[in-house]
């Protein structure tokens, strides 16, 4: 009876970890959101708040960790919940990255925002559009253990490629065209830039999830082989 | 006695999960300084060798991440231990990951080989070297321990950053000066990025020992609170 307690107990365990890692990534999704938002509309006081509210997010991770250090020493969990466990902790150390990233296009867009707009931007909100859906997907995939969702990101990390090579071919001829837009377009090539890191942030995931379901190690075999 | 000879062999595996994170460091360094030397002597062949290596490094990020969890299943290390393992796997993910960056530069350098050199490089080369001994000193704070100079670490970071937006300003006058020069400035753009970007593992390797031996959360505070 005692030990049917115990595992219960676990179970609302790794339930809570789930939701305290999904509340994170509600936290980095809107942190995405608000500094794309803050490039379109030139809003510097929401590219600032972003800044200052990474402070949240860089809480969560510590207190996520620390949750995952206390599971791995009370419970001491064997084989698959051990290894969900540690794949929780990187999960959180990558979202803890994406928040920084998302800092880094704040503080792009505060630069970007003391000179006139280069030009409407189309391809970055797209870009970053998908790298949010992509966290929202990967976290789900980790809490449902889902292989196809967890695939799905995968593949949607070629879509965020073609955008990066389409901004960054676009920029070059602006500067190419005029010098005076150099700056501005190299800046703007740094947002798509920390997009892509984000993305790949979010394959890393994906990957951790395929890994951890299948055991098998998909994270250094190429895409071809993949498929 | 037997429990003697349990905690000789865990400190043994531990002394052997130090040597394997050393190892895949010395990797990890060979890559950056092959990276950089394929740049300097546009030497498309090392490029490529860089590359192809990269999957040594993804070996052994696999059997450490197995490594760790066969200590944390089998000896159910309590609170120090536990933390020093859970340490070891996100410095594992972080080796990797920079292991992906030499493999970025080299993927630049390829392009850059088939037009004429822009430029002699000089501060690319310097922050490659300090991102090498940035990464080097990190994993010897891990192992030794040691805070001085984990601290070391992530003040080198100043001299990164600085380095960077030297490198930046430079690349934006050539682009200015001559719109044909604006492709290859770009990618050694990019390069810079990719070097500023393993400095930043470092800095997360070295926040992580800094966290583990003092048990204080610094990631997250800025620069200036923490002198």
């Amino acid at each position: 009876m005692i030990e049917g307690h115990i595992y219960k107990l676990f179970d609302d365990e790794l339930r809570e970890l789930k939701e305290k890692i999904l509340l994170e990534g509600s936290l980095v999704e809107r942190a995405v959101r608000n500094a794309i938002e803050a490039l379109q509309n030139r809003d510097s006081e929401l590219a600032r708040r972003v800044i200052a509210n990474d402070d949240l997010i860089n809480t969560k991770e510590v207190e996520i960790e620390e949750f995952c250090l206390k599971l791995l020493a009370l419970r001491q969990p064997a084989a698959k919940d051990l290894r969900f466990i540690t794949t929780a902790v990187k999960i959180n150390y990558d979202l803890e990255r994406m928040g920084d990233m998302a800092v880094n296009v704040c503080e792009r867009v505060l630069d970007l925002n003391l000179e006139p707009q280069l030009k409407p931007y189309i391809d970055l909100p797209k870009m970053a559009e998908l790298a949010q859906m992509m966290v929202k997907r990967s976290l789900e995939a980790f809490v449902n253990e889902d292989i196809q969702l967890a695939w799905k990101v995968t593949s949607d990390d070629e879509q965020v490629d073609r955008l990066t090579e389409q901004i960054f071919s676009e920029l070059l001829t602006y500067m190419s065209a005029d010098r005076k837009t150099i700056a501005r377009a190299a800046r703007l090539l740094f947002i798509a830039k920390y997009l892509e890191r984000m993305a790949d942030h979010a394959v890393s995931i994906a990957e951790l999830v395929i890994f951890l379901v299948e055991g098998r190690i998909i994270r250094h075999r190429k895409l071809s082989e993949k498929v």
